[in-house]
């Protein structure tokens, strides 16, 4: 986000790409209500709270955001420019950007869903099953408009298990359909209001809860049933239109592993003058990178991004970047979209 | 500061120094109320501000802050450790510090008061002569003490001098004092507010200016006036038991160029995995340091001091630091005073 945002102070749009769904790496996905204590000049805020700083921060440069999108591959296009394949986490739909210059900040590596290993579940993919879907409407709507009222099995016992339910129940859309929570035992983790409007729910009707563990899908024309193992040890079937997992996140290097650049130890070799990686017009920022006293904090992938980010554009113009210092620059003003007098 | 942050968290208390009277380098003395954008996480901020969080920040490790002091020279004591002498911009006293490692953030150079050059005038400097005093009690008391109901003679025209006339006329220990107000010209540079204030005081007589140009001062046991050139070319005498000079700040690089740290264009060169200078335990951060890729920012200082605390905490302890991240460890929790539930 902070590379983003200094390309952007210098006129260059940024598009951005996360397999989570929304911008904020480690800070929104390992620990959203923990407190920081260490970005200089904010004593402190919690990870969520950095993030929703950041997001405010890049706002006057409109970047693009890629959420719930991995980047699978990044090929030579053979005129200096580079392929940038984009691959959505909800099915087997992939894009392709050219970019002349691209920042890696792939940090401990991407956070994808992880997997219910069930044979045949991969067919339904993106039509009736999901991981960690994006909880919106743009994502209902062609659900919906096959379905009015599907039967959603939602599979999880974390935070995100338990907020996707609760967002369903409330959700306008989503009042003709039936909400079964499905966990292997019957204990969640989540803070206590959210387990509390849960039993609200539960008590309600609303959302029914069902112990168990999947084993099968039941498959025909369409996904439309689950077997699972419940806590007795006995076989048993779920009726199923739409099946969500939030079986937690975990990072995976994968990908970038395969990109042809200079790697130790797993992680990316730069030059620390220009946070170039081996190749020529791809820059690194932030845990990823590795080069000599490197200490793996916040407050450094800042660093590295506002490196990064300003080589890169000495790279696209092919000259020097003239410093240039927000508090008194015009043309820096002009791209915040604000003004002062003199 | 954020040297000083960083050395806390690692147990390790920091003495700050600096010729300004406030800590906050080029972000206070030249642009406190301009608008920053570009610190990570705050979308906008004033240097002024800026400053204050960084010193809220530091807080809990209650850094001893050595204001309007100059570091005038760093001397190896012979045994590893470094002597470093501190000397009073209000007068002659010197001290000495002993220190294991000292972390060189000298900016730009230190900000230095503009001298007043008035033959014989340094004699009186300390007791009746001050240049940018900082406007405190502490400062104040030995002042009074010898004389209840001075003449005091502010010289400047720039905002530092219309604060300290307003400041002095609103002081409860300063109300028998008689405060004149001598510039060069009718035309004083500060906020309309400041101004406002000041054509108030001059109205009811609290506030006498002066238009004039020292020359020269009239001094037996004690100095006892001013010689000036008024408007006209004329030459004039005023009454004065104290004389505060604001005739602005300019950054001097000065002393630490004779530490016999490498330099290169008057910078100092670093080892950029430890920022370390050329003299083992001096490390250095910030706009005083060169290396390939250097950019003069703000973010940057924050990094580089980073790195060099805790290059300097290894220097110290003898091994290496292992990273602990603020969110999560119970140690630095209990260094800033905090604590969390697991
Ligand atoms: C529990 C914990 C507490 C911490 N506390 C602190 C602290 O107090 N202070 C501090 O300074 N640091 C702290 N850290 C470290 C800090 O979180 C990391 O240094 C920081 O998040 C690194 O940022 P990054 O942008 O480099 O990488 P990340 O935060 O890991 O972000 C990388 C992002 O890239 C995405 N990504 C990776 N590969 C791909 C791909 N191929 N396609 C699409 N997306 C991809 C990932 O999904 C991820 O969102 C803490 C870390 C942990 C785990
Ligand atoms: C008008 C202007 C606008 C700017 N705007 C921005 C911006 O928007 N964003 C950005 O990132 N950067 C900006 N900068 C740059 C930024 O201010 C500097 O990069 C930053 O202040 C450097 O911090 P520092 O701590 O290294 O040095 P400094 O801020 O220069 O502080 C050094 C301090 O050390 C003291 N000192 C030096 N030598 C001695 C000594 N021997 N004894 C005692 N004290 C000593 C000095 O008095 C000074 O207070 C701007 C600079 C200017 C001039």
């Amino acid at each position: 986000m902070f590379a983003a945002f200094q390309l952007g102070l210098q006129g260059v749009q940024a598009q951005l790409c996360d397999s989570l769904p929304q911008m904020g790496g480690q800070c929104i996905a390992l620990y959203a209500d923990k407190p920081i204590y260490d970005i200089p000049g904010i004593a402190l805020c919690t990870g969520r709270e950095l993030a929703a700083r950041l997001q405010q921060q890049i706002q006057p440069f409109h970047p693009v955001f890629h959420g719930h999108t991995q980047v699978a591959q990044l090929l030579p296009h053979g005129d200096g420019r580079w392929r940038v394949q984009l691959q959505s986490i909800d099915g087997p739909q992939a894009r392709w950007l050219l970019a002349r210059t691209v920042v890696v900040t792939a940090g401990v590596g991407a956070f994808v869903p992880k997997q219910l290993r069930l044979p045949g579940l991969e067919a339904w993919l993106g039509s009736q099953v999901f991981y960690h879907p994006a909880f919106d409407d743009a994502w209902l709507e062609p659900i919906l408009a096959r379905q009015a009222a599907p039967r959603i099995v939602i599979n999880g016992g974390d935070d995100a298990a338990v907020e996707a339910v609760l967002a369903a129940a409330d959700h306008a859309s989503l009042q003709a359909a039936q909400l079964v929570l499905m966990h292997r035992r019957d204990q969640f983790n989540a803070p206590d209001a959210l387990l509390q409007r849960l039993a609200q729910l539960r008590a309600s009707g609303r959302v029914e809860v069902v112990i168990g563990m999947p084993q099968a899908i039941e498959a025909a024309e369409r996904l439309q049933g689950i077997g699972y193992v419940d806590a007795d040890g006995a076989d048993q079937r779920l009726a199923c239109d739409q099946l969500w997992v939030f079986q937690g996140l975990s990072p995976k290097l994968g990908p970038l592993l395969d990109w042809n650049l200079a790697l130790e130890k797993k992680q990316l070799q730069v030059a620390t003058d220009s946070f170039q990686t081996s190749a020529v017009g791809i820059y690194a920022a932030g845990d990823i990178v590795s080069y000599p006293g490197k200490r793996k904090l916040i407050l450094t992938g800042f660093y590295e991004a506002t490196m990064a980010a300003m080589a890169a554009v000495e790279y696209l113009r092919g000259e020097k970047l003239l410093l240039e210092y927000t508090t008194t620059s015009k043309r820096l003003h002009a791209r915040l979209g604000v003004s002062h007098p003199d």
